[in-house]
C-alpha cells in the first residue's frame, strides 16, 4: 500500500514509494554526459521527474508502463512539483495496487450496487425485469459494471465511474413518472440503468484507464444495444416492441447525430434517459472543475463546457 | 358560454354558435356573383368556412378579428371538417369568453400557484426569499403569471401554461440538491421559479396569442433579468454576488448563444435550470404530438424535436 | 397484369385498369351534394382522380390502401395528369401484382445475383470468404437481398435496388486495390458486399416502399453490424480483428457521424467503402434527375444534391 | 514616469525601471541551489526574466501583482528578449503611472470626447437628445467612457478604446442617411454613440485589462441596455416605440445570435449599427496586425481574421 | 406603352392592355367542357387569370413565354387580384416593350452614370486609372453595365440594379479613407467599381431576369476576375501585386467559403468591398420589404435577413 | 549529394554533411557566456542541433534560408533525435542538390508522364483532344506539371507529386464509364487530367515548398480555369457548351463552397472528379500516416482525417 501519493507531497519532502513511469527520456549534459528524465504517476496525479547522476542502473531497468520504487526529493519548477531522484528500482508486484494509481469513487461501490439492485427491483414489468436480471443476475457482468469507469479523462474517470454514474441518474429519474404521468416508469428506469452497460467493453483500466480497440471502432452505444439484444434473446416471449425500444434508448442516449448516435431519441422515455445522461455528465464536470479551483473566482476556460466556470466566493445567504 | 367546439364538431351536425374569425376573403363565382371564405376559430382549433349565398350583410359586418355568431351545417373537405354558412352576424359581447377561445392549462390555477408559493415559501436565504416575495406578494404580477402562455405556438400555448411549466419545473428540481449535494438549493429553485418572469411582458393573450413588440424586440429573458434586477434594487443589503448570479441563469437559461441566450451557463444552478427548462419543453411537446396522434404508430416529422415521434401500440408489460 | 401505367397515359385516353388508392376525400358540390377525389398510383407514378356523380357505392368501397378496378378517361389539370372516374369496384385479386406497383431495376436480378456471386467466390481470406458464404448460401436472406430497394424515396427506390447498388460498388471497387496497392483486397470487397445487408431489414415493400420500426428505431448500420457478428459467431476461429474491422466498416459507411454513423471511417479499406456508396448514391440521383428533366437545360433544385443540375443539349464531340 | 518600455529594449541593454510582475516560479539548480524565474510587463508587452543568485531577498518581496523596480541586463532567448536580473524590489508608488502599463489611443482623449459631443448635439429628436444629454452630462459616466477600454485583447484593448471606436463609428455613420434616405439619422447615430456603453461595466483597467464579473456573467449587450433603460425611466414622455427601438439596436449589435446577441437586428438602423460595429472592429485587426508585421508579405494565420493577411510591399502606384 | 399595370388595378376595373404569359393550364369543367388558367406578368407583379367561355382561339394562340392582349376585368380571389378574361390575342410587336416587363431604377440611369464616370475620374494611380479606363472606355460594357440587374429575385432585381447597387456601394466608401487613413482609396475604389462586372455574364434580361449558364457554372466572381485580368494583360507595365490585389478583391467580395468566394479577404481594402456590398445589399432587402408592408407593424419572416422586419409605426420625434 | 540523411541517424552516429538551416537563436548560458540552438533539415525530416562552444564563426556565419555543412554528432532528446554540433560553415553549391531537400515521389516521373500522355491520347473529343494537347505540347508546362507538388504539407508534397496524384486518379476514372454508361467519357478524363493544372501557380519549391502569392490570392482552381479558358481561347471552334463545362470541373472539384469550390458540382461527371480527388487524397493520408506509425495500434488524432487511424497488426488471412 502506498503512503505517499502525488498530489500530497509537498516541496523538500523526502520520498520512498511506488510510482507508475509514464515517460522517460535521456538527454544530454553540458559536458556531454547523459541525464535522465520520467513522468511519475499514481491515482492523485503526474509529476515530472529529474535524475542527474549514476544513470546507468536506471537507463537498464526503468521503462514506460513498469511499476518502480522511487527514492528522492520532491521539489517545484514552475510552481509545480518536480522529484528530483537519487535511486529508482522495480517495485515489488506485491506492493503494487490498483486502486494506488486508478481514483476510484468517492462512494462506497457496494453500497452503490445494493442501491442499484434495488431500482431493479423495482420494476414491475416482467420482461424488462427479466432483462435487468440476467445483467445482473451474472457475477461477472456485475463484477466489471461496479468497477469500470465511465469515461477515459473527462468526467467519472475512476474505478466505479459507471456504477456511480448510474446509480446518480436513477435517483433523478425515479421521480419523474410521478411528475410526468406519460411515461411509462419502468421502460425509463430500465432504459437509465442499462443505457452504458456496453461501457464494460469499452475501457481498459489496469493502470492507466484506455480505450479497447472495439471501444474506438464501434463504441458503447452499439456495443451496449448488442449486450441488450443478447440478453433479450434469452428471454421467452420478450415482446418485440418493447425490444426495439429499449434497444432504441440505448443507441440514441448521446441525443444527436454529430454526439455519436446513430439514431436520435424517438420517444419520450429516450429523450429523458439522453437529458439525464447529459445533466449527470456536465454536473460532474463542474463539480470537478470547481473542486480544482477553489480558491479563483473563474477557472480557466474549460473545452467540455466550452466556457469559463464562475465560483461563489461565499455562502450566498 | 361556448356550446359547440370545432374539434368535437362531425360532418352534417347543424351549428349555431359563437366563432372568432381569422381570415375573410370575397371570391367570384362563375355567373359573376361573388361567394364568401372565411376562417372561423375556437380554443380547440380553426376550421375554413364558405357562404355561398345571400352575403351582402355579411359583407358589411364581417372582419378580420371580431366574434360572430355562426349558423349553418358542419360539412367536410378533403377529410378536414368545413362550415357551410347560412347566417353570421356579431355576437352579443355578453356571449363572448376568453376562455372559450384560448385553450387553458389542464391543471387547476389556482392549485398550481398554491403549489409555487410552497416553493417560494420553502426558500431559506433571506435576499432569495425577499426577490420571491418582493414579486409573489404583487398582485397584478401573480394575476399574469398565472394567466400568461409559455409559448405562442409549440408548447405551452394555452392560458396558464407558465404557471404550469414553472411547477413542472419545481417538482422535477426539488430532489436534485438532495442528490447532488454541492448545489446551493436556494440559489437553484429561486432560478426555476423565476427564469421566466419576462414572458409576463412577451405575449399578449385576448383572443389569439401574440407576441409583444418587446418579446420581439428584447425578448423574456432580457426583460425578466430587467425584472428581476428592478425587484432587487429595493431590497436593502442584497449582496451583488447573488444578485448577479440570479440574473445570470435568467440570462443564460437557453443554453446556447444560438437559442437566444446572450451568455452560456457559467456555474452547476445555472446550468440546471436551463436542463431542466429544455427537458420540461420537449417533454410537453411529445406529450401533445402524442395526444394528437392516438392511432397512429408514427407521427409526421416534428420540427421542433427534428424527427418523428414513435407511439407505442400497447401497454408495455 | 396492367397495361395501362400512369406515366404513358395521355390526356383524352379511354382508361379501365387496376391502381393503388393512396388518398380519398369527399368534398361538397356548391348544390349540396357530395363528390369524391381520389389519388391512384402504380409504379410508374401517381394521378389525382375526380368522380363527380353516383358516387354511393364508391363511397362505401373504396379505401385507401386498396386495390381497385378503375373506368374513366385521362384529363389535364395545370398541365398534370387527372382522372375523371365514371366507376371504381375493388380489383380481384389475380389482377393485382407487386411489379406493377412498385418499380424495379432495369437490371435483370439473376444476372446481378450471379455476377455477385463472382466477386463473393473471388475473396480468398478463408474467413471472409466463410462469412459471406454464411450469408449467401442462406436461401432466405438471398431472396430478400435481391429484392429489396436500397431507399424508400431518392434513390434505388425499387425492387433489386440493394442488389443493384452493391453490385455497381463491386465494379467500381475491384481495380482499386491494383492502383492503392497498401489495401486489403479481401477486406475491401467484403466490406463493398456487405455493408448495407441492415437494409433487409430496414424497408417493407409489399406495395409502397415504408420503413420497418426498427429500421427507424435502429438502422440498417447497427442491425448489418449485428447480422454480421452473428454469422461470425458460428464461424470458428474467426480472428477478433478482422470481426471488428469488418463491423466497423458497416458502421461507419456513412462517412460522418451527422449522417448516422456511430463512428467515422478508422482505415482505409473502411474509408473507401463509404467513398464507393457516396459516389454511387449521388451518380444515381443525377441519373434519374437527368432523366426525369430530358429537353431541359437546368433541373429544378434537388434537395439532395443541394443544386440545380445542368443538362448537356447535345453530344459534346 | 517609465523610460524603458520592453518594446524597444534591445539585447544587451542596461536595465534600470519599474516592471509589473505577471509570474514568478521558483525552481531548482542542479547543484542543489534555487534561481527565480518572473515574467515583467508594461504597456509595450512582457518578457521573461531570470535570477541565478542571491534570489533570498526577492523571494521574500517579489508576488504576482506587484510593481518592482528591475535592474538587469536585457538578452536573447530564442530571439526574443528575456531580462536577466540582478536586482529586484518593490517600487514607489510615485513611480507608478496607469499609463506606462496600459496602452492608449494613439488619439487625443479630450478632443475625441469634443468631436463626440458635436455628435451629440446634432441630434434633433428631443427625446434621443434627452437621452444623450442624460448620459453626457454625468461627469462620472463621462471619465469612464472617455478610458475604458473596448476590448480586452483583441481590439481596441488599451485606455481611450472605447471612445475611439465609438468616434470611429460616427465618422463612418454620418453620411449614410443622406446616402439612404429612408434611414432615420438621429435614430442611427443615437444608436451608434450608444451601443457599446454596457463596456464601462464591462472591464476593470487598473493595470491588466480584464473582464468584471458582470461582464462575464451579463455581459455589455444586456448592461448596456438596462443602463439606457434606466436613462430613459427619467425623462419624461418617452415614447414606447422609440424607447424599444433604440434598447433593440444596443442587444441587437453583435448581429447574430452566436456573437452573443439574444435578438438579431429587425430594422435597418440596428442592423447599421451592427455592420459599421464589424467594420471598424474588422479594420482595427487589421490595422494592429500590419503594424506587428512591417517587414513580412504575409502575417501568421490570425484566429478573429480566420486568414493569413497579406502586406502590401510597396506603394501601389 | 402599357397603361394598366397589375399592382395598381382596383377589383372591377376593365382591362385592355399588353401582359407576358408565364403559366397556362387547361382544366376540365363539371360539365365536361374545358377552362383555361393563365399567370400574367408585368413589370409590377404577376396576377392569375381565368377565362371560362369561348377559349378555342385563345388554346391555339396563348403560349406560355408570349406577349398578349388583354381584355377582361380585374377580380378578387382570397383577397388578391384575378383576372377574367374575355379575350386574348397576340400582342404587336409595337406595343411590347421590356421596360413595361421589367422593373427598373428609381434613380436615372444616365446620372448615376455620370457620377460613376465621376469616382473613375478621381483615380490617382495610374494603372488603376488605365484599367478602369479600359472598361469605362468600352461602349458596349458600358450598355451591359448600365442595364444589368444586380440580382434577380433577392435585391436589386430590376434594370439599372447594378449600376444602382455600384453607385451607392462608391457614395458610401469614398469617405472612408479619410477615416481609416491606413487605407489606399484607390484600390479601394477601383475595387468597389469593379466587384461586380461579372454580372453582366450573369444575367439574361430580355423579359424576366435568369441566370446565364455561365452565371451558374461559374459564378460572377470568377468571371469578374477574369474580365479583369484580360483588361490588365493589356496594360503595359500594370504591377504583378496590383494585379493580383485587384483580381482577389473581386474574388472575396463574398466574404466567407460558404457565400461562394473561393478565397476570403485577406487584406482590409478587400474586406471593406465585401463589407459595403454586404451592407448595400441587406439595406436594399429592408426598404423594399418595408415598402411592400407599409401598414403593418411587422413583415412576414424574411428567409434573406432571417428574421421579420419591425416597421416604426410613425416619425419617432 | 547528400549521404546522411537525417531520417536514417541513429544516436551516437557521427554526422559530417549539409543540411539546411529552418531556424537559429542564440541563448545565454548560466556562466553569461552564449549557446546557438538551430534547426536542421533535409528532405526526410528536422531534427534540433545546438552547439554549446566556440561559436563565434557560427553567429557571423549561419542564417536562417542557407544550407550548411555540419560536422557533429546525433544524439538523442525525448526520446526523439538532437544534434550536437561541433562544426559548421556554409556548403558548397556544388554539394546541394533539390533532390535531397524536397521528398521525391516514389514513382518514376518519366513512367508516370508517358502513362498520363496515353490516357491523354484516348481521348477521342477533337476539342477536349486539342485543348489537352495545347497543354501537353508545351514542354514549359509539361516541366512544371511534372514536379511540382500537390500540397504543401498534407499529403503529396512532393517532387512529383502533382503528376502521381493526377495519374492515380486516372486509373481510378477510367473503368466508371464502362460502369455508369451516362458518363461522358471524354469530358471526365479531360476533367481528371486537367483538374488540378493550377497547381503550377500554387507552389514554389525551390527547397522549402511553400505558396505563391497567387495561390493564397487566387487559389489554383481559378487560376486552373483561367489556364483552361486562355488554351480554349486558342482553338478554333471550340463549343461554348464544352468550354463552361471543363471550366465547371476545375471550379467545383473541391465539391462544396466550404472547401473553396466558388460553384458545387453541378453535373455527374464535375462530381466524379470531385469524389476521385477526395479519394485519392484521404488516401494518401491514410498510407503516410500508416507507414509513420508502423508499430502502433493506433495514430494520433490526425487533423485532416479527424480521427485516430487503426493499424491492422497482421496479415488478416
Amino acid at each position: 500500500m502506498k503512503k505517499q501519493f502525488i498530489k500530497d507531497l509537498k516541496a523538500g519532502t523526502q520520498v520512498d514509494d511506488v510510482f507508475y513511469c509514464s515517460r522517460r527520456d535521456v538527454k544530454e549534459r553540458r559536458d556531454g554526459g547523459a541525464f535522465l528524465t520520467l513522468e511519475l504517476r499514481d491515482r492523485t496525479g503526474s509529476a515530472p521527474a529529474i535524475m542527474w547522476d549514476r544513470i546507468e542502473d536506471a537507463l537498464r531497468c526503468v521503462e514506460v508502463g513498469g511499476f518502480y520504487r522511487v527514492v528522492g526529493r520532491m521539489g517545484d519548477y514552475q510552481g509545480k512539483p518536480q522529484f528530483t531522484v537519487s535511486l529508482i528500482y522495480p517495485a515489488n508486484s506485491a506492493d503494487i495496487s490498483r486502486d494506488d494509481f486508478i481514483a476510484t469513487s468517492r462512494y462506497d461501490r457496494e453500497k452503490m450496487l445494493a442501491e442499484l439492485r434495488g431500482y431493479v427491483a423495482a420494476v414491475k414489468n416482467r420482461y424488462l425485469r427479466a432483462l435487468l436480471d440476467a445483467f445482473f443476475a451474472d457475477p461477472e457482468f456485475v463484477a466489471e459494471f461496479s468497477l469500470v469507469p465511465a469515461g477515459a479523462r473527462v468526467h467519472h474517470a475512476f474505478l466505479g465511474g459507471l456504477l456511480e454514474h448510474t446509480v446518480m441518474m436513477c435517483r433523478a429519474a425515479q421521480s419523474l413518472p410521478d411528475i410526468y404521468t406519460e411515461l411509462d416508469r419502468d421502460l425509463l428506469m430500465t432504459g437509465v440503468i442499462l443505457h452504458d452497460v456496453g461501457k464494460v467493453r469499452e475501457y481498459v483500466y489496469d493502470v492507466a484507464i484506455d480505450h479497447t480497440p472495439d471501444g474506438r471502432l464501434m463504441g458503447h452505444l452499439v456495443m451496449g444495444a448488442k449486450m441488450v439484444e443478447d440478453r433479450i434473446a434469452a428471454i421467452e416471449g420478450f415482446p418485440a416492441e418493447l425490444s426495439r425500444m429499449i434497444r432504441h434508448i440505448v443507441l440514441s442516449h448521446h441525443g444527436e447525430l454529430e454526439f455519436g448516435s446513430p439514431k436520435t431519441p424517438k420517444f419520450a422515455e429516450a429523450f429523458l434517459v439522453f437529458a439525464l445522461d447529459y445533466a449527470d455528465s456536465r454536473l460532474a464536470i463542474f463539480r470537478e472543475v470547481v473542486e480544482k479551483n477553489k480558491n479563483a473566482k473563474w477557472t480557466d476556460f474549460n473545452p467540455y463546457l466550452e466556457t469559463n466556470v464562475y465560483i461563489k466566493d461565499q455562502p450566498t445567504g
